[in-house]
C-alpha cells in the first residue's frame, strides 16, 4: 500500500478534484443511456478521455468477432453496430508495476414510470448527500470513481508505472458482450477492477443469469364463446408459475452449494416484461413474457438452459392446449456463468490493503445474486477480476441514488489500489 | 309477407345483383377498419350511398351531444372526432307503410398475428363458398345484405313505401356510441333491423358488457433482491384470478335467470390485453390488463360495475402489497346493458314470415352471450330492434369467414322483410 505521505497527497488530489468529479457524474447521469442509446454518452466519454491525454480506442460490437466466441450472448432487439465501446489507455513508458484494467458499464436499465420518482430520473438532483438518478448508483458512480482515481494520481504529481486501461462498456445489463468485446479487441492486464456499487465490499462470487422470452399462442375467439378459445395470457401465466416452482427446486439444491448455502433463495426468477393480446373482447391470440433466472457458480449454462426448457415442456404437457401447441422459448440475452473470485489472489490483497487504509478495518465480502462483468476476465482470460465499488441504493428501482461521501472514499481507495498495484512514478512535468 | 310473384321478382333481382354484391363485400373487407381507422371506409360508403340516390348524412361522434346521454360509454384511446357515422336516407313521398332503420357496424376488431391466418386478413379471398377476412363475418356481410336488399327492391322495380335509413356505424365493438349517435342525431323509425351474423336466427336476448382496465403498480427493484420488491405482473394476475372467481359466482346466480338459466356460464370474463414491465432483470413496476365482463339483462350496469370494483378491492385487501397500494380501475369502454327482445312484436312476426318464405320453417332464436347495438333502439328509444343476419364463423378469431350462399338468402330475406314492413310501391321510371 502507498506510504502515508503518498496517500495524503492522493487524498488531497481527490478532494481538489471532487467538485469536478460530482459535476462529471451528474453529466453521466443526464445521459439516458438505455440499451441502444448509449452511443452519445460513449462519444462524450471518448472526448473526456482524449482531453486527459489518453489514447482512445472507440469501436462497436460489430467490429469484433463476437459470434465466434462461445461466451457471447445472443442480442435480440439491439444492434451490435450501435453498441459503442471505449478504451482509454495510459501506456507506461517503462513497465515497472502490474498492469490494470479499470472497467465500468454505462448502460442503464429503463427508469419505469417517471411519476414514481421523487426527482426526474435523468436530472441528477443532489439532496442531503445523495445524487438521484437512473444509473447514478448502477454504475455511473463507479465510472466516475475510476476516472477520478486516475485524475487524482495525475493531480498528485504521479503517473501509474504500468499500463492502465480505462474502459467504458455497454451491454452489462443484458448480455455482457461489451466486456467480452474489449477482451476480443485484445486488451489484457494483470488484474481488472470493476467498481460496481458494492458498498465497499469485495464481491466473492456472483450468480450467472439467463434471459429468455416465453412465446405462447392462443386460440382467438369472440369472448362470447370464450370456452371455445384459449387465452394466451393465462397460458403464459401457467408457464410462469411452473418456472417459479422450478426456481424453488433449484433453491432447495442451492442449500448444498459451497458458496451460496447460507444465502436465502439465491436463484431469482423474474418475469420482467409481459405483452399479450390486442382487444379486450377477443381471447388473446398471443402472449410474450421476458424472463430472467439465475444460476449458481459451477452450474453449466447449458444445463441451466436445459432445466428451464424442461420445466416449460413439462408444464406445457400438463396443459390440454399447450400440450398440442407448444410454447416457444427464445433465448434473447444473457447466457452468463456465475463466478467465484477465489480467495488468496495478490490483487485482492492489494485492494484489501487500500480499503483498510481508507476505511479502516477489513474489507467485507459479499455474495451477489446478480451477474456482473468480472466473469469474462476471471473465467475465460485468467485475469483476476475484482468487483468493488461505492455505495448507493435503488439499482433498477425508483429513486436510485448514490452517496456523495462514499464516492469520495471510493475514489481514494481505487487511487491507493492503483498506486500499489501499478506502482507510481513521478509525473513528467 | 310479399306475394309469391313479388318474392320471385325480388329473388331475381338479388340474383341479378349478386356478383356486384360479392364484389361490394370484398371491397368492405379490404378496408382494415379497426377502431380509429374506420373513416376511409365510411367515406367510401357515403359515396356508394350517394351514387344510389340516397340523401347522405355523414357526421362524427364529436357532432352529437354524446356526453350528455346517460348511456354513452367512455372513450379512451379513441378520438370521437375521427369516428365517422353515415346515414343514407330513402325518404318515401307518401308514407304508406312503416319506417325502418337498417343498421350495421363497419368497425372490426384487430386481426391478431397475421401469420396465424390461412389467407391474409384483409384480402377477402374466396374459397369453396366462403369469403375470408377480418370483418367478413362480423359484420360486413350483414352490411352488404342490407344495402343489396334495398338494391334488389329497386332492381325489381319497387321502392319502399316508407322511410328507410341505411346506417353504417362505428364503435359497436368498444362502446356502442356509434349507434347511440344516430339516435342523438335524431333518426327514428318504427323498427330497426341489425343484420349481425346470427346464422338466420333472431336474437332473443343479448348480454351487456363492461370494459375496464386494471392498473397496478409494483415496487421495482433489481431482481437480485427480488424479495424486497413487488412484481406488478404477478399482482395483476392475482386480480385476474379474483375476477374469474367473481365470474363463477355470477354464473351460479345466472342459473335462476328468466332467459339465461339454460345457457352454460353466460357471463364471460376475458383478460384481453396485458402490458407490463420494461426490463427482464427488473421487478416490473407496472402492469395493465384490459378486461371485458358480461352482465345479464335486468342487471343494472352500475351494479355490475360495483361488483367488479368490490371483487378487485377484496382481492387487493387479501394481498399484503396491494392492500397498501390499491389497484386502479379505469372504465375505458362498454358500459352496456343487456337487452331482451320481448316476444310478440309485430316487427318480429313480419321478419319471421319473411324468414319462413325464404328458408322454410320457423325462424330459430338465439340467446347471445355478447352485446350488440339493438339495446339502444329497444331499451332507450322504444324502437323494436331485431338482430338477425347471415351465417359465418370465426368472429374475433383467425380465418373469419362468411358463407356466400347464406349472403344471398339473407339479402332476400331482408328484402322480403322490407317489402312487408314498409310496403312497396312501383318505382317511378
Amino acid at each position: 500500500m502507498p506510504d502515508p505521505a503518498t496517500l495524503a497527497r492522493l487524498s488531497e488530489a481527490v478532494d481538489a478534484n471532487f467538485d469536478r468529479q460530482v459535476a462529471f457524474l451528474a453529466e453521466l447521469v443526464r445521459f439516458p443511456s438505455r440499451r441502444g442509446s448509449e452511443a452519445p454518452l460513449q462519444d462524450w466519454l471518448a472526448r473526456a478521455f482524449r482531453e486527459r491525454g489518453y489514447a482512445v480506442d472507440r469501436f462497436t460490437l460489430a467490429d469484433v468477432p463476437l459470434e465466434a466466441h462461445p461466451k457471447a450472448s445472443p442480442m435480440v432487439d439491439a444492434d451490435p453496430a450501435r453498441a459503442v465501446q471505449v478504451v482509454a489507455a495510459h501506456r507506461a513508458q517503462a513497465q515497472a508495476g502490474r498492469s490494470l484494467i479499470l472497467q465500468g458499464h454505462i448502460d442503464v436499465v429503463p427508469e419505469g414510470p417517471p411519476a414514481m420518482w421523487t426527482y426526474p430520473p435523468y436530472a441528477a438532483v443532489i439532496r442531503d448527500g445523495w445524487m438521484y438518478g437512473r444509473g447514478a448508483h448502477d454504475m455511473k458512480a463507479g465510472v466516475a470513481c475510476m476516472v477520478f482515481a486516475m485524475d487524482a494520481i495525475r493531480t498528485a504529481g504521479f503517473a501509474p508505472a504500468a499500463d492502465v486501461y480505462l474502459q467504458t462498456v455497454t451491454e452489462e445489463e443484458s448480455t455482457g458482450n461489451g466486456a467480452l468485446a474489449t477482451l476480443l479487441r485484445g486488451y489484457r492486464a494483470d488484474a481488472a477492477l470493476i467498481p460496481e456499487p458494492t458498498g465497499h465490499a469485495i464481491t466473492r462470487a456472483h450468480t450467472g443469469t439467463l434471459w429468455f422470452r416465453l412465446k405462447v399462442r392462443g386460440v382467438p375467439v369472440h369472448v362470447a364463446v370464450a370456452q371455445d378459445g384459449s387465452n394466451a395470457i393465462l397460458s403464459a401465466m401457467h408457464l410462469v408459475h411452473a418456472l417459479f416452482a422450478h426456481t424453488r427446486m433449484l433453491n432447495e439444491a442451492a442449500k448444498a452449494h459451497p458458496w451460496y448455502a447460507e444465502v436465502p433463495q439465491p436463484i431469482k426468477f423474474n418475469p420482467g416484461i409481459i405483452r399479450g393480446g390486442d382487444w379486450a373482447s377477443s381471447t388473446p391470440a398471443w402472449c410474450e413474457v421476458d424472463c430472467r433466472i439465475g444460476l449458481l457458480p459451477g452450474t453449466e449454462v447449458a444445463d441451466a438452459m436445459a432445466g428451464v426448457q424442461r420445466a416449460v415442456q413439462e408444464a406445457a404437457a400438463r396443459d390440454a392446449f399447450l400440450a398440442n401447441n407448444p410454447p416457444h422459448l427464445l433465448w434473447h440475452g444473457f447466457q452468463a456463468d456465475g463466478y467465484v473470485l477465489e480467495p488468496g489472489s495478490e490483487a485482492e490483497a492489494v485492494l484489501a490493503a487500500a480499503h483498510a487504509q481508507v476505511h479502516g478495518g477489513a474489507m467485507p465480502e459479499r455474495l451477489s445474486t446478480a451477474v456482473n462483468d468480472t466473469r469474462f476476465y476471471g473465467l475465460y482470460f485468467g485475469i483476476p477480476a475484482l468487483c468493488y465499488g461505492p455505495k448507493g441504493e435503488g439499482a433498477h428501482g425508483v429513486d436510485e441514488r448514490t452517496s456523495i461521501a462514499d464516492l469520495r472514499r471510493c475514489t481514494l481507495t481505487i487511487a491507493a489500489f492503483i498506486a500499489d498495484w501499478c506502482g507510481l512514478r513521478p509525473r513528467a512535468a
